[in-house]
This record gives C-alpha cells, sequence and structure tokens, in this order.
C-alpha cells in the first residue's frame, strides 16, 4: 500500500509500505478514507522531536473496517468507524474514569502511521466507534476533525470548565484552538475571546463562536484579557499551542479559582511553581481522552448540529502529502485534508 | 502591647509594640486569645526569605473582639471570633466564587504581626467568623487550627477531590499534611496514605484517620503508592511542604486523572511542562482561601466533631516565642501554640 513516510527533517515522501495485516485477535484493519497532518507532526517535521530513522506518518483516521480479528465484537466488517490518536481497552479504571489516553494498555496510533491506505487498529473494541449509518463527503470532514483536533479541543474546553455565564479565552488559533472555540460555545459559554493576529483564522474564530477577538499576546495579551474582564481574568482558558509564552499567558489571563485546559504539547515548558501556587488556578491537561467524547461528537456530527470539518482549508491527494506537510509548516494552511 | 519580632534569620524577639488602632472604619481590633507560629514563618526565620528590617511575626489567630470601626455590621464588640491569614471583603467576584485568598481588596494578617496581644483585623466584617458560644479552653485550640492549619489542609483535601471511594495519599506530615489527613477523612475517603518517616507524626496521623503509613520518600515512595494502588497511583494526593521532591513525589503519585491539591508554599520549584502534561493529573493550590471554609469547620469544632488541636504539641507563654521558633525549626515540635 501507499503510505507517508518522514526520511529527515523537512523530507517527506509517498511510498511503498507492507500492508498491515492483524497481529492480535483484538486488532482491526482499516480502509483509510481520510487522513490528516497534525500540528504535533511537525515537531519532528521541523527536526525539534528527533526521529530515527524513515518512520511512518499520522495518528488521525477514519475508514471502513476490512478485516477483523477473531476476538473483536463490537465492530464489523464494513463499518463506517472513528477512533482517535490512543488505541485503548475501554476497560481498565483508568478508561472507565474518562482518561483513555493513558490506558493502562494504551498504544500510540502514531505508531501505526495512518496517512496511509490502511491501517491497523489495536483494541479495535475500545477504540473505534462506529457510526450510525454511512457519512456524507462532509460528515466525513467533520468525522476526521472529531478523530483528532475537535476531541482535543474539546477536552481542552471541559478541562477548563467552559460553560454557561462563563467567559471562555482561547490561546492558540491552530485547528486544535478554533474548535476549542466550537467546544466552548457548544458546552453554553457566555462569551468566548479567540487571542489571534491572523486575518483567515480569525474569520473561522467568528464563524465557530468567537464574541471577541485579542490581536495581542504575551503580556499585552493578558493586559486585554484582563480589560474585558473588569480586571479580574477570565474563567476559563483553552491553551492550545505548548510553549512557554502560551502557556504563561494562558495562566496569567485566568482569574484566581478558575480553569486553565491545557492540550498544546509542551516542549521546553517549565512552570514556575511559586507564581502558579500564588495564580490560584486549576490547571488540567494532557494526552487528550478523545474516546470518551467520541459517541456524543460523532452524534453532533451525524446530526448536522455543527461542522468543524471547516478547519481543513487544505485537501490534497495522499500522493501529494509532502506538499500538505510544507503548506502547514509555512502556515499556509491551518489543516491539511489527505485522502489516500 | 508585646509582640514577637524578627529581627534577623534566628533572632526572635517579644518586645514593646505599639497597640494597634482603627484606621479603616472596616477594621475591628481583637484582643489575641491564642495565637501560633507556622511552618511559612520558618522561612524567613531560616534566612531563606529575606525580611528587610525587625519584622513583626505571626498570621494566625483567635480572639475577642475589643473595638470595631463605623462600618463594621456583623461583628460586635465581646465576640469571640476566629478569622485566617488573609483578611478580605469577601463580596467581590472572586470571594464569591469561594477564593477569598485572592480577593481584590485583600490584606495579609502577616502584616499585622498577630503574635502579639492585639491585632488590628482590616475587613472585618468579611474577614472575621464568630462562634456561636464561648469556646471552651479545647475548642480554642482547635478554632485556632481551623485559622491555618487545618483551613488549609482542609482546602487540599478538597482540592484533591478527596472523598467517598478515594484514596487520598498526603505528601508532608506537618501540621498542614496532618490536618490533610483529617479532612480527608471527614470528607469521606476510603483510603488515606500517610507518608511520613517520623514515629510521633505517624502516630498522631493515625489518630487523625490514616489508614496506611508509607515510610519511603521520592521514587521509593511513588513506588509504593503505585504498589497500594493497583498500579495506578492515588486518586487524589495532597501536597503540603512546596519543594521540588515534594512536587515531584505528589504528582508522580497521582493517577491519570486523579487531583493533586497543593498548599506548600513552593519554594524554587519549576514543573516540567510536558512530564505535566503526560502526568494528565489536575492540579489546584495555592494560598488556602480559609474563609470558605471557616462556618463550616467552626460548627465542626463546636460540635466537638473534630479535634484538630492536637496538632499543637507544644504550648508557651507569648514571652517564651524564641523557645518555641527553636522548637519548630529544629523538628521538636510540630506545631507551636503562643498563649498571650
Amino acid at each position: 500500500m501507499r503510505g507517508v513516510v518522514l526520511h529527515a527533517p523537512g523530507d517527506i515522501r509517498v511510498e511503498q509500505r507492507e500492508d498491515p495485516a492483524i497481529v492480535e485477535p483484538t486488532d482491526a484493519i482499516i480502509h483509510v478514507t481520510a487522513s490528516c497532518v497534525c500540528g504535533s507532526d511537525l515537531w519532528s517535521y521541523r527536526g525539534i522531536e528527533a526521529v530515527s530513522g524513515p518512520t511512518p506518518m499520522g495518528h488521525e483516521y477514519v475508514g471502513v473496517v476490512e478485516e477483523i480479528g477473531a476476538e473483536v465484537e463490537n465492530i464489523k466488517v464494513g463499518d463506517f468507524v472513528v477512533g482517535s490518536f490512543y488505541a485503548t481497552d475501554n476497560t481498565c479504571e483508568i478508561c472507565r474514569a474518562g482518561y483513555q489516553s493513558s490506558c493502562v494498555r494504551s498504544v500510540l496510533m502514531g505508531e501505526m502511521g495512518t496517512q496511509a491506505e490502511r491501517a491497523r487498529v489495536p483494541l479495535a473494541d475500545g477504540t473505534l466507534v462506529a457510526t450510525p449509518s454511512e457519512p456524507t463527503p462532509a460528515q466525513v470532514r467533520g468525522l476526521l476533525a472529531v478523530s483528532d483536533v475537535l476531541g482535543t479541543g474539546w477536552f481542552a474546553a471541559v478541562a477548563a470548565e467552559a460553560g454557561p455565564g462563563k467567559t471562555v479565552a482561547v490561546v492558540g488559533d491552530g485547528a486544535v484552538g478554533l474548535l476549542g472555540v466550537l467546544a466552548a460555545k457548544q458546552l453554553g459559554a457566555e462569551r468566548i475571546i479567540a487571542m489571534s493576529r491572523h486575518a483567515d483564522r480569525q474569520k473561522l474564530a467568528w464563524g465557530l463562536g468567537a464574541t471577541d477577538i485579542v490581536t495581542e499576546r504575551g503580556d499585552e495579551g493578558v493586559a486585554k484579557i484582563k480589560e474585558l474582564t473588569g480586571g479580574l481574568g477570565a474563567h476559563s482558558v483553552i491553551e492550545a499551542v505548548g510553549t512557554q509564552e502560551s502557556m504563561t499567558q494562558a495562566i496569567h489571563s485566568t482569574r484566581p479559582g478558575g480553569h486553565v485546559g491545557y492540550v498544546g504539547v509542551s516542549h521546553d515548558v517549565a512552570l514556575n511553581g511559586l507564581e502558579l501556587f500564588l495564580s490560584a488556578v486549576h490547571l488540567h491537561g494532557g494526552p487528550a481522552p478523545v474516546r470518551r467524547f467520541l459517541p456524543q461528537l460523532i452524534d453532533l456530527i451525524m446530526s448536522g448540529e455543527i461542522d468543524p470539518g471547516v478547519v481543513f482549508d487544505l485537501t490534497l491527494p495522499l500522493e501529494q502529502a509532502a506538499d500538505g506537510y510544507r503548506a502547514m509548516d509555512e502556515r499556509r494552511a491551518t489543516k491539511v485534508l489527505l485522502v489516500p
């Protein structure tokens, strides 16, 4: 089969990879209908995260089940399914508490490289959720967003306790931050402040539910949030970048007793203990347990209530994956969808 | 009046201080019935926190109201009152959300120096809570604990979401950690693991509700907590020390999705962002909003349901405050009560 492989920083190739096969009786093999490039894929593409040798890429996917292992019970051949970036049993104590991304048997889907024609999905019963019917092409795009960026933005909004009566600020205007705006709106937030300096992303943010846009960053951005919230700071802040500056901005933008939901993968971030102590905020985040939200989010997509697929502003055939990576790297695209 | 003054690291003196007077119409003057030495007083006593010139000490207090300002309405002369280490209006939006320690008008009671015969209490209506009747000497000790160490341990337990069905681990066996054990028990925790290497404090911990004692620290302590919790870690961890080691131990002892409640004042602590991200814990803490819990805790003391006064293992006349500081510094005492 054809699949995307990173050979070195900046060197993305689409090449022949071995077809996946059932390894464990709990596995499924899916035909990938759509995959995409993640902001986190850029860490290795940019050489910030080292890779050892040619590395299959991709961990976001929707597709049709082609084959199942002997012990798979809930998922059938022919099902249209949505998964997320961790394969999880969904039965252990951690999964049952809603933290499937930390499942005691979790497997990173990145190891499978879902930017490909086919993919092996371990722990299929716990990982995949079938849609109630065949999705339309527009719904496929929405479901693919659910697989990672919406699931992650949604978790961030839940972790930040976005809800009725709350003012929510969103740090980061990538796909996750933008869908954090959508999530905050769905969760009933009263006011949603998107922090963005890019006109195209501001436009998306307005469309997804933002009530205010703040273009300032760092201390100036914090001052602006305070100004908009009677000097107190936002009740809820979504952090969707993962840098020292963005984490600091998020914590400082939150009122005492408020909640920071952070989902940017932290790179070289060190939080000052005393500063955090004195801020009196709640801090929660990590790898989003997307599986917790899959049934609910699939319903919202299939019923037409939300359309997170709008974050895909470039769609390419899988063979042109290198162009997609370049476009994301150069910020010419927010999120690139790949069609095998 | 007589009061405790720190002149330099290790140099505690009891000397004549000017009697406090009403400054703002919202002030009250109290006669201090009992005060005590806080673990946080040791930071400046040990020279870790600098002081500029002679500094009145103390921020824990219970006493009888002697005088009130013209605008004080809820507190009367003659009331026996309990306050905490922040004076707060208890009416601003932050206070109403339960974060009185971050009140927009907050004043640090440490500035008043409550290790003295009298003290000025700003914002008396929002800060002080009167007891329903004259407390007994044993109740006075309990109420003094409420003023800071129990209020703080209680907040830590609430922040850690201790409750029915939960396993709670407590890092730190000082007065706050020990009363965190008491709080966890009152909140209905199923299992309470106290981490302590000191026989006298272990004994107190058992008496306050600990179900297990772990003597190991650092990585070994974490391994022991994992061993006791099916490899997963505790649901709730109370951190009551404030060092890099104790924060790391607390975070690593918590299961994914679990809650760390931290109240140790962080000194030179830097939290690794990626480690925190991957831990997937909830982190909440800071200066405890003791005022939120005062009415409830006063009830528990006055009805005889709890006796946090047991943490005071050395009682001295105010004049011997220097001996009290030495005993705490040398760990000969857990908590020293001073009687003016």
